[in-house]
């Protein structure tokens, strides 16, 4: 029996050669830029999954919680940067993990720097927040002012290392195409090198410029003027990053393995165990149709290409309807395993919580 | 310090009050109606709140996966149906299910029958799955020929129990209001009673009929015909619910507790920790504008009513961006907890695993 033979529900698969592979393309690019490579670890949240990033040459990463940052301490990593703004209410949470790790944090307004401040003898790594455009997190890259009183609050505290301007330009996600991200990506880098050299103007000399997004580290070849890069999703990469042209089919590392339960003739639908809480309900567009991942055959041990035409038309707790135009809906069989490329693999890992390798390892995650 | 000024991270609370108002109400509707009662407990998926629908009564429980029937046969439960296709993968898994409760299993293709009549030995009651007009799962209601011919294919075979006729109306999740919920959940009860008395006619007879969703039980008063109600999502109710007019604000069970980490005064804007991995990316409408929740102000120690014109516009994995228009944002302070109301609860308690009681008290889920 092979291993694909044993799976009865929903099972998230990771192809180990793509992804070892994602991460040496994204570290070489890293490399040929002078830049350093901070990759994000929401993305895989596992320790497996980790060690192949650290053969790889990674030492230093990013998570997006304080829990996830405790998880990675206290399993050897000792470098690590929370690009999630600092929250308060978790002060005493982050002293504990800088006797662990070096720590980064990002701050966006004088709260976060005060509660900081208020941790003696606790050295910590701050990153003044800046949004370039993306309209969530941080202080306006036009709001100069701002950022020089932030950096100056930052400075008073002598604990407090003030070590740059990071951003996350997440409107490269929703860019129309290849030229678009790379000018999002650009801009942002733009932007914080100017708001840098105006900052230096002020006395604040030596700030570090820390970008990084999928979409942008994997189509922009001008990564000039950026320290750091911190991209995660491009380890597994996933739907919306192969129809948004991001990536090739072939880079895709991960996909959801689902039982067929029934057969709907006459809407030529399939109905899979494969819902909500295993795919997420992240979505992406095929041709114009909103699908939740992107419908597979099969080809020997792992998923082969998609089924041309086939959506994941709906999800709910634990079903997926999976629409499959001509005659590719008569080869599918009641019992057989359909792959779903899931819409956005980050989200489906934090769902379905562990994963498999494509000889059967289990690998758990954070969350497990 | 009181339990709400412990909480440091998106955390789910529940009204335990409310909880056991909604069971004690929709018990009494079953038994005025006369309708046997099996709740879903794929909402809640704990064994603490499985107590608290014992306490009311309850013994006979419906589950959506074969994972979720092993976990509540192994802590008691032993009458209970698994309301999803049945996945012909997972049959040994069955077989040894029924060695500890009394299990029920949904049927639609001959292919399912096949696979419980080679389980030797194994008594199940099998439902063939009908679908009166949600467009998922199920044989059409229209096709009599088809499901007569799988009732008397389920017949051959002594050891499985032909039970009746079972369908989810899911379609009253969107009908547009009560008359329209209501309309569906008869019409839903009227086509399998009219597809019974046919079969009764070739000679089945006995069938039972299970129907159930919570928008159409709470809402509808006339239930004749039923023999069974299986609604899940009554005992939170969320966001989606209130909205749609199925229950009051009162009625619902269920708050994520959220810190505040950033405020943008020109956006007016409040950035949460609380993201799709907390609240999933279930969604309503709210005045025509779309958010992933609903947001409040605290109360004392619980949640209080809605912030006016508030919505969380956006998510991203660990991040909540919420509109807060007018003088409320102004009342908000960084480190402050606003509570949202989950969009859909059933997919809240399943990413983040775990909830709490209004006094602190830890409720774990099947999948923590």
């Amino acid at each position: 029996m092979t291993f694909l033979d044993s799976i009865d529900q929903p099972t998230l698969l990771i192809d180990e050669d793509i992804a070892r592979q994602n991460i040496r393309r994204m570290m070489d690019r890293a490399l040929k830029n002078r830049v350093a490579f901070r990759p994000h670890f929401k993305t895989h949240q596992s320790l497996v999954v980790g060690e192949w990033l650290r053969q790889a040459g990674v030492e230093r990463i990013t998570v997006s919680s304080v829990e996830m940052a405790e998880y990675f301490a206290q399993h050897g990593w000792h470098d690590m940067t929370i690009a999630f703004p600092l929250n308060i209410r978790q002060t005493e949470r982050l002293r504990k993990l800088t006797e662990q790790t070096r720590l980064g944090v990002l701050v966006e307004n004088p709260e976060g720097v005060d509660c900081l401040s208020a941790l003696s003898d606790c050295k910590v790594d701050v990153w003044v927040k800046v949004d370039v455009g993306n309209l969530r997190t941080g202080l306006d890259w036009k709001d100069t002012r701002g950022i020089s009183d932030l950096c100056e609050h930052i400075q008073k505290n002598h604990e407090l290392q003030l070590n740059g301007l990071l951003t996350h330009s997440g409107h490269t996600y929703k860019a129309p195409d290849v030229e678009a991200v790379c000018a999002i990506f650009r801009e942002g880098i733009d932007r914080l090198c100017t708001l840098r050299d105006n900052l230096a103007k002020q006395g604040f000399s030596g700030l570090k410029i820390s970008v990084g997004d999928t979409p942008g580290c994997s189509l922009c070849e001008d990564w000039s003027g950026a320290d750091e890069v911190r991209p995660g999703n491009f380890i597994f990469y996933d739907a919306q990053q192969f129809t948004a042209g991001v990536c090739r089919f072939e880079d895709i590392a991960a996909a959801v393995a689902c039982p067929v339960v029934a057969k709907h003739e006459g809407r030529h639908e399939v109905i899979l165990y494969g819902g909500a809480i295993h795919l997420s309900k992240d979505h992406q567009l095929i041709n114009g149709e909103k699908s939740f991942g992107l419908p597979c055959f099969n080809e020997g041990d792992r998923w082969g290409r998609p089924i041309e035409g086939a959506v994941v038309r709906g999800l709910s707790q634990e079903h997926g309807v999976v629409s499959v135009p001509g005659k590719a809906f008569d080869r599918i069989m009641i019992g057989d395993l359909l792959f779903i490329i899931p819409a956005h693999s980050c989200l489906t890992v934090q769902v379905l919580r562990k994963y498999h390798t494509l000889d059967g390892m289990e690998i758990s995650t954070l969350n497990q």
